[in-house]
């Protein structure tokens, strides 16, 4: 029998432990001992809980319990999931976390640490939720240069996106339904600005260049003003505008990593995924584009990820599990005004012919993008590709454009 | 330094040795040692291999080294392949392969081998190409009931349906096409009928399981009698014509394994999947849909998955891989006959109005298929699910009807 404790009993960590009561026999064939989840450390109660008797608000009973060898973290938050977790990895625990702004934001010191102790941290659930993406990356595809990786990261943001485009919703109202259904948090600004796909984007780079990328070196943008137009044009031009989280290999030292909505062709397989499931595409000098599609959150996928780590901690009591990652100051990103993507241009002028013979002047090639019943005046296209910082400055020469839009062509 | 010996350079295995030179680096820093390509069992030569010198004609030369820890089949075929694999897990060493055809016809006996003498065998390769779904399967769902699993499982089947569909060709044409492009062999009959998609559904089905599938016991379809008139009824219905492997769990010793082409509609991702790439679906009770998309096959898509199960050996060369499944008499697998499925057909008859009215007294509710410049006296429906020995009877009681074509609605 193999003890484990939960820290935090809301919706994933009350997931985990349905599924270790629900599928004891599976887990058991697994393991071959049985799993006992010895303690819950909750602030609530939880009377109606199978494992009732085992709730404390005590950290220390776990963090002092010997018997004690994997530590499940499902609290949330950086603090006091960081020390906790910390102190766990300290007393040679291995410790699963379903908790990725845990990890975007401690990862490397807390891999350095289990791996000092001999002890496993392992966060398959951070991200994808119940789709399987950072074992496949770390042990699947070993025997790859990985080259690129680009997802829809969020689920929020690619159900407001999918009713924007097949329905014709305005975001407002996509958002409304998102948060009537409980897609959306009440403050959905993690989601919408970007910066829960910056978290797992991050991650999923750390984990492919091995080095740490906090996401505070990362440029985040959200989809709070992608309109209705930009939806139509998208489609128009052959695509969808999705919210991509995209990491990119430029040399041994230098990586181009965004987050940003962006058109996504509809050849691409990610230009297929819809509401609020996600997808990442993994691209290998071997294996070529991989795809991983599932549901990225919720509580059931997301617990049995964590239970999947917990399994695999304790088929690795006395082995380690190869899974680091080096510190890093953030100086191999690429400031993203130096990233090279075509971009596309919507905005209003007084004689859009003129506009377009202008921007025409500028840019030299542009691909001129219609749409029905736009208004008067309307000019949207798209330009070659150049570096963002030489489209901004050649963007404002366009004297007699107003610029509303500007969105990246993700070259998925 | 870790030893390891390579049986075949062929296609994949001159992959694999040519990975485990240009990945070294990558590897060592995976590992934290280096690993020795000792031998080559190969009865050609090639001098131009940076391993020219460790090529023998002789298995003994890996069989009796003790040095050889792991031991990489990449021969194809059952002989001997077969005896070589049983030796080698028999005096203690790991085996790799990416033989499909091995892993179907004597999977659980070599694991049993395997499992006795505290040694791995792992295939990765054998199922998906480059693409993570063996390790997935066992290791990230493992806190998952899989209640199905659905693929397309055959690239060049896959490609031929693709031009068939998107470019109005015949099979023949398609065939040929893919022939020249490298795609199909010259004898293409493992592939058009099926054979393959029904070893990689069978080792799928037996790791999902945990008992071991064989191929004889499954009811297998190829592509070769699937016609334009057909791909253009499955688009009017709203999908494409795939082939696709299929296993359903029905119940708790009872499950519905199936290799045929089906109709497939366009919500589902497996539609989405098109030219030689491969895409798997896997159903769990927590995770929902959980899809594997890429290229099934190649030289180095398989021969990096080869090379990490390689890599995943030597990590576990003490501790076992939990990677097993049980021998069966495969009294569990449901007669096809039984399997319940909607189904289309397609016929001829002198009067189709007639013979729609007759389709329809016999079948019940039924929908009628239309498509462009569709000759006289041609019908098409859909009927209801039912088991296909129903569906069989009902057909021949339509005595107007001549029918040419049947094809299964997969529910997918």
């Amino acid at each position: 029998m193999i003890s484990v404790a939960l820290m935090g009993h809301g919706v994933v960590g009350s997931g985990v432990a349905e599924i270790l009561y629900t599928h004891k026999q599976k887990l058991f064939a697994a393991i071959g001992e049985e799993i006992d989840l010895k303690h819950i450390l909750d602030l609530r109660e939880f009377p109606d809980s199978p494992f009732a008797d085992r709730f404390t608000k005590d950290f220390n009973v776990i963090a002092d319990d010997i018997e004690v060898r994997v530590v499940v973290e499902t609290m949330g938050g950086l603090h006091p999931a960081y020390e906790f977790v910390k102190e766990c990895l300290s007393r040679g625990k291995s410790v699963v976390t379903s908790n990725k702004e845990l990890v975007a934001a401690y990862g490397a010191e807390l891999l350095s640490i289990a791996s000092q102790q001999s002890a496993n941290f392992l966060f398959e659930a951070s991200v994808g939720g119940g789709i399987p993406i950072i074992r496949p990356i770390n042990q699947c595809l070993v025997a790859n240069n990985v080259s690129e990786i680009a997802g829809i990261l969020n689920g929020t943001t690619n159900f407001i996106l999918t009713k924007m485009f097949y329905e014709g919703m305005g975001f407002d109202e996509a958002l409304k339904l998102a948060q009537e259904l409980g897609y959306a948090e009440r403050n959905p600004e993690a989601d919408v600005e970007g910066h829960d796909a910056c978290r797992k984007i991050c991650i999923l780079a750390s984990l492919a260049f091995g080095k740490h990328i906090y996401p505070d070196a990362v440029h985040t943008e959200g989809i709070t003003k992608i309109t209705a137009a930009d939806v139509a044009y998208a489609e128009s031009w052959g695509g969808v505008i999705k919210l991509i989280g995209s990491v990119k290999k430029l040399g041994r030292d230098c990586i181009d990593i965004i987050v940003a909505p962006m058109f996504v062709p509809s050849h691409s397989q990610l230009s297929s995924i819809d509401d609020v499931f996600n997808g990442i595409m993994v691209r290998g000098d071997c294996t070529g584009d991989v795809v991983f599609y599932g549901k990225g959150a919720g509580k059931l996928p997301t617990a049995s990820a964590v239970v999947a780590d917990v399994v695999d901690c304790i088929k690795h009591l006395k082995t380690r599990k190869y899974l680091s990652w080096a510190d890093s100051d953030n100086s191999s990103v690429l400031p993203y005004e130096q990233s090279v993507r075509a971009m596309y241009v919507r905005g209003v002028a007084d004689d859009a012919a003129a506009a377009y013979d202008e921007a025409k002047a500028v840019f030299g090639e542009i691909h001129r993008l219609s749409r029905e019943n736009a208004p008067q005046g309307e000019l949207a296209f798209i330009t070659e590709p150049m570096e963002f910082r030489c489209f901004e400055k050649r963007l404002a020469e366009v004297k007699s454009l107003k610029a509303e839009s500007v969105i990246r062509i993700g070259d998925l």
